[in-house]
């Protein structure tokens, strides 16, 4: 007969598997979402880069990332190197039980955690979408998976200076989605906007996304991930208060979303008088990202309000940014980063064991560490090999430049 | 160490969990499954309506809904109000034990219940498509959400009338399907076919669904939300006798999905000597909602009968509503209601405990009260902003008049 | 309280059920990704083969297949046959315990190889697209159902001599994949090429698919469920041991596909010049298919390395296919079958239990028996009813012969 100590192993492991597996379904979200609000010249591009991005992120986090996120035996701010997965837990370090013993696969943990990073990656590559080089977005992948993104985590997950001020982000709304953002805000700011979108005396053209059906399954699809997203980072199910925080998690996650959609809608009503869908979708994201730094301690009504007032914001900022001329084809700086900061500042609110200082503290770390980072990244990636496609590969469209075909190559299409 | 009870409570709260994910999955399913049988000219504006519309059903059933499904103290034909979420379970009321001890967590239930409600409401946006005012739909989605379908839900599964007299419906081919085809049919009346749809001396013409990709991933969305939704509705999987049911439901639900696509199919190629996609798709929901209300009492091949049963059903049903000019546009009054009364009725040839008076007097009494309040509701809302979007509004498409914005911007599409 | 036996029964029982829904979603991303491939005038008809297959599959593996594969007495090369299924265990049985006591449900052990049949089934259908007629492959596909592939199947998974001769193939990349490959290969011979595909003096055209999201949906959708069709294939998952497995399948089966990407990528690259976004995802599936036969042993690197290989295996296997004039028009004789038989002969470097001769022995087993068998299958439909589509339906698209209907008919496309 098999011992409790076995079962409840198996279940937390079982548990962090499904978790890991609708998250790195949360990349086919990112693909699709993408994919239906660039140009359909654009697409076959922008799909090629989501899905060589996770498989990059899966490598270098596998080679390196985990390592330095995880393997630290000290805190602080340096992390240390490491190369590849470590040892399994045996079946007698989990009978031997005690404080230290292992509830749940080592390398369930690992596949929980490798699809974390796909998603932060898959922040990046809307914002920069339509322009830049393919070959510079990867290799840019491969220093964001392997270190950039890592550092940063280990400064509050893997138990680094932010842990131990006291920073509190439960599932990522600054370490995953803040952090995606400071890096798509810098590899923005150093591509420039498409060409066309913005014209003299501050005139902003709005270039419509292709395939609306596309964009509105992706965010589906991240609501569906987010699931595991969320609910997974309780880390543990097997007795009955993280089985209540795991279905607390959930209800909270799929209430902020609730939120974000209904106050984006109607703000987008009150602003433009049309019920502008992606402006729903982006306030269903908003609302996911507004939730995932505390989806624990809030009532499910203030989970509502916490993702309701991240669907506001997240339509301000996208105004905002183009009044900036700060061109982000699919809002994701909006959505990941503006969100992600109201998100983490929220927490106190909620939980009284965070404080705000520490949560800007945390916000400030985090978006100086990756912006920094990855702007000299994106300007030596610059250097070496460009990170703009040229003028007429732009107007052609960067599918034809870079992959050699097209999305939709029998359908009559419109140049625009 | 853990004790068996909290484990035991553990795995039935991730259980729900999981399958209130995959229910919650089901709402992209109708957007696609809509989405790609509308025109291009109606597709942004369906996807709005239903990323909203479960939004909707989320925070209203949140707020009111809820309680009134399954808060009451007594039985009978009226349920008490109430007002968000109670008090979570105990880990001491689980060790305690004995008969009344929660054995799944209270959020989990919520979770569960509350991705059903937005089924429900799903099913009447295909229905009234193309033509609906936005703003009409999502007026009558808060009602329908937060007091229709919970009465009539409090009925049977939460200690009512239904219940009491012996009503069985396990799933819901009735109290979720046919309640949802009964608002649909009483919104098709009140609003009227398509412009265009049927002309003079009984002809009928096609209107094709733009993106059948779409449709066909939308039901194989379905398809695989529904075994959260069947599955989910054992209530526990934690014992012997759970698993094997969960296990009885799994398969029935897939065998008569299958049944469904094969019979349509078939009759279809029959009538029209055609392969009709659209008929198949139409098939496998008739066949899920076909077997929904007990997929756990018939043997696998009886599940694939029931389920053809279904399909053949769906065919001649969406052949007759277009005889009595009901403008369907997606067949959902033919596919959930009609199925979902045939699912309800199919119940007693299994299952010993019910009886063909109980299922009857269920069917009557769903149909009729949905039906009518939700005719009432129309009604008023056509009396305070109209129902129906105008004649040129009509033809130019939705997606301009109430969106803003088109599907599928850079397509060449025909204006059909 | 409940027994700790019937608790790990219900675990085994409810991730069999988890993962038996991913695998059943895999049928959803082979319609998307084969119907991405072709073109949009035989889109329809592929759509309604791959749901109608599934269809089959699941009735006719409960009639017949199940059966064949499983419940035969004694090992050997000839199956029993039996009839739908049997009973399903009782408590009392699991109570009893001891080496025999059956540890989950047998109808979950079920409802998860029917999927695999349909898995089989679906890679047939790409491959003969654009030119088969549709109830000519219908036909097919209640045969191999029914029969071919439970024959080979009962020879490892049954219990058969390939089993007793000490065959390997953990989830089947020979099984199920090189099965698959090996039926629609002797399709492809007998059906030979789609008019147009090639010229004189070995010219090879290009024929692109018409909408790449689909095709990139597919590939994401089939990752994920792969995740159910090698994390089921352990069997079990309550105790420390299988956790731990399950969760190393999991990180291996990622790691394979991404491997495959990035070689399919970088090879595609080298060869033609040009990021191939459909060799990355055909690159996916095939790191996928490398791993299926042992994606425990090898540690996370190697599967890395053994998917990277996949991935450059199906890129060569493609342009040779298409040198020696073997038209498949979405790569899956390549991808299912090089890169499973690459599978299949990699299991010995990693696990001492194989040996190079089993495996080769195993390989030309199921290859030589599917290929023959479904031959024979294949020439008597020809004869009986024909298997191509004439001239004039290939030209028009086989969507409007077979299906009467368009899958965009709104769209404006060019004609190919």
């Amino acid at each position: 007969m098999v011992d409790i100590s076995e079962l409840s192993y198996a279940l937390d492991t079982f548990y962090f598997l499904v978790c890991g597996a609708l998250v790195m379904w949360m990349a086919a979200g990112f693909a699709m979402l993408e994919a239906g609000l660039v140009r359909a010249k654009n697409t076959a591009e922008i799909l090629t880069k989501n899905i060589v991005l996770f498989a990059i992120a899966c490598t270098m986090y596998l080679l390196i990332g985990y390592y330095i996120m995880y393997s630290s035996d000290a805190g602080g701010f340096l992390p240390s190197l490491g190369f590849l997965l470590g040892d399994e837990n045996t079946v007698d370090a989990v009978l031997a039980g005690g404080e230290d013993a292992p509830y749940y696969s080592a390398r369930a943990d690992f596949f929980f955690q490798v699809v974390f990073v796909a998603t932060a990656m898959s922040i990046v590559s809307g914002a920069v979408a339509e322009r830049m080089k393919l070959w510079a977005f990867l290799a840019f992948a491969v220093v964001m998976t392997a270190f950039i993104y890592p550092v940063s985590g280990y400064w509050t997950w893997g138990g680094g200076w932010l842990s131990e001020l006291g920073f509190s982000d439960y599932a990522g709304s600054g370490i995953v989605h803040l952090a995606g953002a400071a890096a798509a805000l810098s590899g923005v700011l150093i591509l420039g906007p498409r060409r066309g979108k913005y014209g003299k005396d501050g005139a902003i053209y709005a270039i419509p996304g292709a395939n609306l059906p596309l964009a509105t399954l992706g965010t589906f699809i991240l609501w569906l991930g987010w699931f595991g997203f969320n609910g997974g980072s309780e880390l543990k199910v097997s007795d009955v208060t993280s089985a209540n925080h795991m279905a607390q998690v959930l209800v909270n996650t799929n209430a902020a979303a609730a939120g974000g959609v209904l106050a984006a809608l109607v703000l987008a009503k009150v602003l433009f008088r049309k019920a502008d869908l992606t402006m729903a979708l982006n306030g269903a994201i908003a609302g996911l990202v507004s939730i995932t730094a505390d989806p624990l301690s809030p009532s499910a009504l203030s989970a509502t309000l916490i993702g309701g007032l991240g669907g506001l914001l997240v339509v301000l900022s996208i105004i905002s940014l183009d009044k900036l001329r700060l061109d982000d084809p699919v809002g994701a700086i909006s959505a990941h980063g503006v969100a992600g900061i109201w998100g983490v500042l929220a927490v106190p609110l909620n939980n009284a064991d965070a404080t705000f200082g520490a949560q800007l503290i945390g916000i400030a770390g985090i978006f100086v560490w990756v912006f920094v980072a990855s702007a000299i990244v994106w300007l030596i990636i610059k250097a070496v090999m460009g990170v703009r496609v040229s003028e007429e590969e732009e107007y052609e469209g960067v599918d034809l430049a870079e992959c050699g075909l097209e999305a939709y190559p029998e359908f009559n299409v419109a140049k625009k």
